[in-house]
């Protein structure tokens, strides 16, 4: 089975995940400076979300391209994926509209984690489509932000109720950590 | 008549659908446990709706892989398969906000068995255009699932006015039926 | 220059069109019968015109089809019908809601009305950029539905205001006309 | 790397940009001639957009088929100017609704103007990425019209808070500069 369509089907959802993204940036009634201010936070949120959309698409990209074909297994953990994903537009609009409070930027953390995880499910079911001689599994190597991500995102999830402020930090510092395109994957190219 | 623009308008509709769904998880107002708590029932039916679709999309990827070209027939009922998929967010949303009240849940039920229907329309007029030595003939066999499905959607639509939460049941035990992939039609590739 | 990337914009864009009118499907708040109900002149509304937009997303495959190469002038012509396309959604939601009202029912010819005539542009910018030996040229002969369709929309338009109910039959009337796919185009493939 | 899925990426979300956009033309309640003249700002400023973002969709069309080859800049270069693309609902909707007051008219130029840095960028890009002999920078010359755009976006900016007409006017301008077809690229093909 070609994995043409799985990847356009991925590539038409991620792009209205990230365009829809936008229309919670509610549209102000007045033409002033202060309604406009009040959209700072979700604006913020929005910045954050889009990046973090833009890195699982590129990464998506990467990945793909070490698959050498596509299961139906390999077809429903991309989908899985999807799903959490798709959760991005609720808890991004959720964080930004309530400031950064506590429960909705530790719900946004359990959607980068679920997502983080259905991510690590994909990977699997491509190693395990591929056998041995993957070449995702050699790209992949010790996968140290791989590992490293989910981490963060728990203590994030924790900090969330006690120091907020820094949950979100770690939230910047885990996409920066991956704006860095994955050159262990894109080597083998 | 290539079957390449099928597909991709095909991805992008289900792409869309599938995405627009997740709209109907109304982003609260309040950042408190309660008011997320409130979106439990309309969370569940996202989450079936997003089940179903996939299994759509992904019966679709196989169906198309059997066809050998297209005809004006295989388009509109193809498009008449996405129409009664594109009322999917509706009867999602409505069945979701209303907490699985009967007529909600009816309706959706009604909308699972008019995909369906549309689905073998779909299936016949593909097969009617490829002619005797259809693949796709051959791959159905005996199509069991294909014929169980509708008869438990119909029997979850009368459910649903005595004992709705049987309906449900019988909703998501479909879609774990359909969760398998469909081996008759994958087999022949 | 290549038409692939034109196809596979146009078919983004009608497939975003085709189901964000599904949007203008307000789901009710109440379980009831009643609140279903109202929604029927909606419902209808949405039935035309995603047939239109099926009808045009069909013929569109084929004019394509029939296109040897694009131009800036194509590819303006057709963001042009594209335009008059995206309006679907507004004058549909606008006739629906407010039950085929004379002004909606006549807005809605005037989008259907220009939808036509930018088609016609879109043909005649193929044609040109082809020359003489433009394989369209030849296979839209006279082309009698495309000339007979603006004149029932004309006529539409003014019996909106006098005898509504026939103006929309006559909407209903051109999109089954137009269901039976475009032979002439069809057939030198 | 190769470069089919940044443009089926970017054909999708400008795709999605250009539709969206439609859903602010709030569908009046009223079946009333004032109910619809009421919308006429949100339709001019609709309409510019739509031939903005039809701008970009072309010139990135034209840009895309000059680059070779795609590196993770260019990836991020792309996503960094579709964000920009993303905020043209926003702005769009808050000029429209709000008459073209002065604020919302500055900051719809600020979004231009960040929008043409960002292709910049992405030009720049594109250009490292493939060397001295980039196609491209052939093909770009002089860039007049990339020169004069953002000087012009920026007087109108300015102009916003004191003769906001002649700012809306500026922004029209710039469009029908750029309506016609960026020759120097195209040529070299």
């Amino acid at each position: 089975m070609g994995k043409g369509r799985l990847e356009a089907f991925s590539d038409g959802v991620i792009a209205i995940i990230i365009t829809i993204m936008v229309l919670e940036l509610k549209v102000p009634h007045e033409p002033t400076l202060e309604a406009l201010h009040e959209l700072w936070p979700t604006f913020l949120s929005y910045v954050l979300s889009f990046v973090y959309v833009g890195i699982y698409w590129n990464n998506h990209h990467h990945l793909m391209h070490t698959a050498q074909s596509v299961s139906g297994g390999v077809m429903w953990a991309n989908l899985h994926f999807l799903f959490w994903l798709s959760l991005f537009p609720f808890t991004t609009a959720w964080m930004g509209e309530n400031h950064f409070e506590a429960l909705p930027t530790a719900l946004y953390g359990v959607v980068l984690l679920m997502a983080a995880a259905s991510w690590v499910v994909l990977q699997f079911a491509i190693m395990r489509h591929d056998g041995c001689e993957s070449p995702l599994r050699r790209a992949l190597g010790r996968d140290l932000k791989g590992k490293l991500s989910p981490l963060l995102y728990l203590s994030a999830i924790a900090l969330s109720f006690y120091q907020r402020w820094i949950a979100d930090l770690i939230y910047v510092a885990v996409a920066m950590m991956w704006l860095v395109p994955d050159r262990r994957i894109e080597s083998p190219d």
